[in-house]
């Protein structure tokens, strides 16, 4: 169990608001930080460069990238560029769902913590100011927990069980906003849109950017987003 | 439901004797195969090669090779070229275990099924003549049917449910290579050795080779496989 007396963990981090919230609510909780972060062929690859920005600004024991390559696959908005990013709101489940993304995100930090000896994953799930993904509702969280126990070496051997926290899954956008500003996230560096250009500019339009203004909107914070279009 | 009369499934295949079996297996069955490949960065990458081989020889719909980087997170002999491949039987899981390993492969053969609209996926998993590996075990294999209906849109939006089948669970290596014999595989075109050089010879050491070795043996059945060095 990592031995040493400071809790240790993998913090999933996408370079998003979300993301970086939790890294920072994990740094005040204590915990030494291996920060995950994905390259999964993703559209808006100015996340990676926000991920890497945020660990400098918030701190961390060590960053890694994994390359996985979901283009492969395809079937998102989000990895084929056949597919667009919706600009207004959509019915159900929208073409920016990523099939199985949190799995293959989950399984890839399930694998380092066990090469680290470690027991504890972060990521920043939420279920109300979301997309609707179904990966990132608590039933599927802890269903992952259970897998995890009967996956792993630690979990045969050891009978170890990993917990996977979500520590925003309840809050509202506009809490998770305040609680990012009491933590002294420079949200500035963090980028949301699905759309982002190189630079990391927001479109203001798809999904991602409509919760994320909405958000501090409705937290009476001010708005660090860098938009192409001024909003409207 | 993939609308058609015949059954369709994504099979995983890593080129090695079981996944080989698998897919011919599959194929007996008159399900239209879906062949998956995981470029994780393998040491024995010639297994690559060898699924190429196998699909042209049995035949299926198609097939892809999705690149995951394992060498990031190390933590295996596979994956970490400053870990040695044991060349004799070890005590416990031997460090040819890939933390994570099948349940970030089901997550990808999952998340190409959902882009399909397929339910389901073929592994190769064994836990009679096998290395001990804990994501190879019929619970483990429940507990991922489990979260990929929670995992995913088809799961949450139509109860769809996913069902792994593993049809060598159970078999020992020399039924498997019965099987495999009687459905025509030729076993020629493996490769199974951890250990395997750029032309595909085994080492005839490893666990993969003893275990590969004895199914031949205790089959009464030739071994075509090309050794590095002569058996002893």
């Amino acid at each position: 169990m990592n031995g040493g007396s400071r809790r240790a963990a993998v913090v999933l981090l996408s370079g998003g608001l979300d993301s970086a919230t939790v890294l920072a609510y994990a740094r005040r909780e204590g915990v030494a930080v291996h920060a995950l972060s994905i390259d999964y062929g993703q559209r808006h690859r100015s996340e990676l460069e926000a991920a890497r920005r945020i660990v400098e600004h918030l701190g961390a024991e060590e960053h890694r990238v994994v390359r996985v390559d979901l283009r492969a696959i395809g079937g998102s908005a989000l990895t084929d560029e056949a597919m667009a990013v919706p600009t207004a709101p959509t019915a159900g489940i929208p073409p920016t769902y990523v099939p199985a993304r949190n799995t293959v995100f989950l399984a890839l930090a399930l694998g380092w913590a066990e090469v680290l000896d470690l027991r504890d994953l972060y990521i920043g799930a939420n279920v109300l100011d979301y997309s609707g993904y179904p990966d990132c509702r608590p039933e599927y969280l802890r269903a992952f927990e259970a897998l995890a126990q009967l996956a792993t070496r630690a979990g045969v051997e050891e009978g170890a069980r990993f917990r996977i926290h979500a520590p925003l899954l309840t809050l509202s956008k506009a809490e998770i906003v305040r609680l990012g500003f009491s933590l002294g996230v420079d949200y500035g560096l963090t980028v949301s849109c699905y759309r982002a250009d190189e630079e990391g500019r927001a479109c203001g339009l798809c999904d991602s950017c409509r919760l994320r203004r909405k958000g501090f909107l409705e937290a009476g914070l001010p708005d660090p987003t860098r938009y192409l279009l001024a909003p409207s």
